[in-house]
């Protein structure tokens, strides 16, 4: 009755995502309810890349970028926007071209539209990870990342966890043959299309205004510094409570980017509140990792 | 390969759900990423539910219930778990019987099962909202909640938003036929079947611990009152920021349910807390109806 089964709205391509990862073996899960600046800060990701224990999921995850606060103006680039994240630990050998039958699955044919590969080594220096891979651009627009994480918390990956994240707006924007964001199909309804600009255009103006203007900054500051002594306690316990600490940092993590919207940051105050948070993503890392050898890596006994 | 696709699988559960409610005319929103204790304190009901615009509309959120600590022992209490959302508005005369069919999609026989309607006056007080409606109980457990909006941020609701929550947990408990959460099979993967327990059980035994043992009281109490103040001065603004505001509410909520499962809040402060909550939630609602009046009510051009 309403069909929004090919990939068509973004609905669509949400399930047709979905649907062709399952297939691949993936786990659908679900997205994190805590702001984060990338769907590479869900738990998911971050404490599956550490050690040798296999991972195959997927999710969807809201990502909030304040510094990309453009007040609703800009066709591609938002302060809240929607990835669409794959890890499969040890990475499989043919992920390159399971990324690209996703893109035939979405109705995307790679030999006649313009995609290309730009190397690019990617970081996250708050979450201590870094990785090899590349940038997957389409007719000018950067619409994927592939990588293949070497650390994670500063731990070296063995083995590596495969990454693939997906821009859905833009690859949508694209599938839909639009140019705004705003005028994608979100899906059919009983009250006709709805639009993403009907869901969220108020909210990226609203969003885009508190960011870059009206952010607390002293109670930003504060709480920075609380969360900080917080996950210190949390992971110095004598049983460390390693997924409460984490979820704070990821808190703090945004926070930092909130101040960072608010440019009250400067570049040599910026680098060290990089390596605060960095400090504490790697002790959490390091506790982890140590519990889960303790217990003898028990999902090792799973393998692909 | 990996069918997931009857709801004998939580993963499937979810996606019979979504795929029955769409064919019924409605969106598939994504989770919120803030912390709240209710599917009904996502923006996408709240807000929808105020003044006469129609909206249809359905989601899964996971909700955190810091009171409902159980460190993992409890077969189905959580004090993480995840609810599926349906929100009509105008609600539908056939809504029961909608529902009813609901349960025949994801294979439950309510004819062979036990299943009764319980009538229960709902209410979200630091949300002002109630309503009327039926927890609906299956086999001892329930399992749903069927709500008829009267009220929400204080204002009475014309027309009348009709609102159904799943309790995914306790219906695939049923639907798998096993009797502990952590037993459930969220889906199968290339890595065999991932169950609940693997996923969640470390999560809920660590946010039980911090969440009755080691949050920071102190710091708790501060940031309620300071998200307060950021909110009042969000909603008196000469251009009022809504929706950054509604999100520091859910904040605060949070704060007080934490507060909660530390017992450190008397019953006649309770009651206090509540009514700081409920007045900034009225304002939110009052401020937010003027807002779409002022622009005509543009939504109501859609009508079912």
């Amino acid at each position: 009755m309403y069909d929004n089964n090919d990939a068509k709205t973004f609905q669509g391509l949400i399930r047709a995502l979905e649907s062709y990862w399952e297939g691949c073996g993936c786990i659908i899960a679900q997205p994190l309810d805590i702001e984060v600046g990338a769907a590479t800060s869900h738990p998911m990701t971050f404490f599956n890349a550490i050690g040798p224990e296999p991972v195959a999921a997927s999710y969807v995850q809201v990502s909030r970028r304040p510094m990309d606060s453009r007040y609703g103006y800009n066709p591609n680039r938002l302060q809240q926007y929607y990835q669409f994240q794959v890890i499969i630990k040890p990475s499989p050998k043919n992920m390159l071209q399971l990324y690209l039958d996703s893109l035939k699955k979405i109705g995307l044919n790679h030999i006649k539209n313009d995609i290309f590969f730009v190397e690019d080594n990617w970081e996250n220096p708050t979450l201590g990870a870094w990785g090899l891979g590349w940038e997957i651009w389409l007719n000018g627009m950067e619409i994927t990342q592939l990588t293949y994480f070497q650390q994670i918390g500063g731990l070296e990956c063995r083995p590596v966890t495969g990454e693939i994240t997906y821009g859905l707006e833009r690859l949508s924007l694209f599938l839909q043959g639009v140019n705004h964001v705003y005028d994608l199909i979100w899906s059919y309804s009983s009250l006709g299309p709805v639009t993403y600009g009907d869901l969220f255009h108020q909210n990226e103006l609203e969003q885009s205004i508190y960011n870059c203007e009206h952010t607390d900054i002293e109670f930003l500051f504060k709480i920075f510094s609380q969360y900080e002594n917080e996950i210190k306690y949390l992971i110095t316990m004598t049983r460390p409570l390693l997924m409460p600490a984490y979820e704070r940092v990821l808190k703090a993590i945004h926070i930092f980017n909130l101040l960072n919207a608010r440019k009250v940051i400067s570049i040599t105050e910026r680098k060290n509140y990089i390596l605060r948070i960095r400090k504490l993503s790697k002790m959490i890392a390091e506790a982890y990792y140590a519990s889960r050898k303790k217990l003898g890596f028990p999902m090792c006994m799973r393998k692909l």
